[in-house]
């Protein structure tokens, strides 16, 4: 085992002392996968076994399982188990149910990039190897997925680990949303407060509630206090006043894509938090894998915003509604913050700093 | 009839057209005072009669009636309906009662400044006529809750006419909290949007939910579109992609207090809201009346910052809790905006300018 090898095994080991970490596991038999229902959080932690379709259709579409690359893992998996079941049917049927399946799970969450990239991957070994027999096919099938899970997993921890080389003892970190295990295997904004933990480093995490899905309280909150992380849950409203009282060092924000200039489309209210922080002086990080830098992607304007229903706003998690039925709500699942609001990017392969034009493409040539 | 009078009356029909303004109002048989239970907004517009010193105690407790300008005109209403009942006894007998109400009322929010202010007031009346007849005392008793009522009214006319005057027919603005007609009896911050509605001026308001009481939602993008205003409701963390898309001209806030220098204590995230705003070149102003205005408090640090209970952030209005019951909270109420964020403070007596220090003084000396 490398030196690398044994030092992420080692990272392994330790957050898994403190986390989460089992959200999403192929069962023994392959006939199922077991998830944490994400949507029950943080009240009942409970374990679900998704065995058909339609399940794990609903599973993705209910939120039951949320985080790009944690709904990337399940649909690998799940493709997996699927195929399974018609291991015993010629390709040309198998074949077909294997499309069906996938095309079906691929329209649970249409803008989850991960989701059909993991489709994809696992089709990509359908047709390398259509001259297999079907039952070979579908064991190098598990292979891909379980390997879709490890990638992620050795992705997380190298930004656990260079995430965690910004912090020093006694750090503040206000953080948004959700990047943790129950999002990404090992965690990537949230990870680093993991490994701190069980390295007995003490970090103080202020979590964003993260309005209108509360990712920030029913999941950030959930995680790292769960692990013993001092952990201080607040509305996304009071970054302005906690930066103002001293009390944050850094803040640490997940990625949903990044365009080659740096500029990062992350959850709603990230660019917010990011133009706080440059008014007090702190230095904002973006923590994500380099698969989610698009370097054909110029510029933050040439991100599309998703616009959510204005349900989410008025109703959702309420007893009663919280605003009159016939008031508009304007609803974007995300905003893009401006590169020059960021002191850097962390990703498995290293921490990127301005000038984020040069320095990403020599991040992708580097690694070519 | 003077110009300015004649001026302010044709204000009032105007507002009176679209808002709803007849949410604190003495009854005809001076035993009651009627309010709208802003507890059940916007589900249910409720009028609730309060005739009793227990009613009006939990009224104040529970939020039926908040706004600090709100809370003094019912003070000052309740407590001449219950000197009413007592308007037979001899005065010492009167005067024990009058007192006991007094502070009953007055500690049913402690930091509610115009609470305590309006029954100080009351007080004065009663303690400068104390040789006079006791009925004769209640008579003026009442005078007094109607001055105070329609001096509160005058004030908010004259801020929602300076506040309309730096917007222009198409403006974008965003607003935060609730200082509209069910705060104070016209409107402050959100008023001048009711007058421009009433002109045939097209606003187009923003206005964020404000967390965790939600007084945007329940309360502001009520009045709003109830009064006919285009308002489009957003969660507090959708501002900076609100300003972004270039949809915002202004930025129009309350205040709870201000100091000599010009910062402004006003609802939690305000200050981020300004801080927004400076960054994407905005202007920012802050509504209120100059009684908000404290010369003797040099500047925002020396203003102290109320903490509310966590159960706010993790339950309140939730189905189910949202946050695990371990995880701690940060609640302030307020926060601070420092004077250098905004571009005036718009008050009865005139649109305030930078330099604050300077022109507040200046504000004062003029008036005195």
């Amino acid at each position: 085992m490398s030196n690398i090898q044994a030092s992420l095994s080692k990272a392994k080991k330790e957050i898994e002392s403190v986390g989460i970490t089992d959200n999403i596991r192929l069962d023994e038999n392959d006939q199922s996968v077991t998830i944490i229902d994400q949507v029950k959080l943080p009240n009942v932690l409970e374990y679900k076994k998704i065995s058909d379709l339609e399940s794990a259709y609903q599973a993705i579409k209910k939120l039951e399982i949320r985080g790009a690359p944690a709904i990337g893992i399940f649909a690998g998996y799940m493709i997996f188990v699927l195929s399974k079941k018609d291991e015993d049917l010629p390709f040309d049927a198998f074949f077909e149910n294997f499309e069906k399946n996938k095309e079906y799970l691929n329209s649970s969450r249409p803008t989850a990039v991960n989701l059909s990239w993991a489709l994809k991957r696992m089709e990509g070994i359908v047709l390398k190897n259509k001259d297999k027999d079907v039952k070979q096919i579908v064991s190098l099938l598990k292979q891909e997925a379980i390997g879709i899970h490890n990638e992620d997993i050795e992705m997380c921890l190298k930004i656990c680990e260079n995430g965690l080389s910004l912090l020093k003892d006694g750090d503040g970190v206000l953080t948004h949303c959700n990047a943790g295990p129950l999002a990404t295997s090992f965690g990537t904004a949230q990870g680093p407060f993991l490994l701190a933990r069980a390295r007995g480093m003490n970090i103080r995490v202020f979590a964003d509630e993260t309005r209108p899905l509360l990712q920030g309280a029913r999941l950030t909150s959930f995680e790292l206090s769960r692990a013993g992380v001092d952990v201080t849950l607040i509305c996304d409203n009071m970054a302005s006043i906690v930066m103002k009282n001293g009390w944050i060092n850094a803040c640490f924000v997940g990625c949903d894509r990044i365009a080659a200039n740096g500029d990062v489309a992350n959850k709603i209210g990230t660019s917010g938090v990011a133009i706080l922080a440059k008014h007090y002086g702190i230095p904002v990080y973006s923590l994500g894998p380099t698969s989610t830098i698009d370097m054909n992607c110029p510029d933050g304007d040439h991100i599309q915003i998703e616009l959510r229903n204005p349900d989410e706003i008025k109703n959702m998690w309420y007893e009663r509604p919280m605003a009159p039925s016939e008031v508009k709500c304007y609803n974007p699942s995300f905003d893009v913050t401006d590169h020059e609001l960021l002191a850097g990017i962390v990703t498995e392969k290293g921490i990127v700093y301005p000038p984020f034009d040069v320095n990403l493409k020599k991040l992708f040539d580097e690694n070519s």
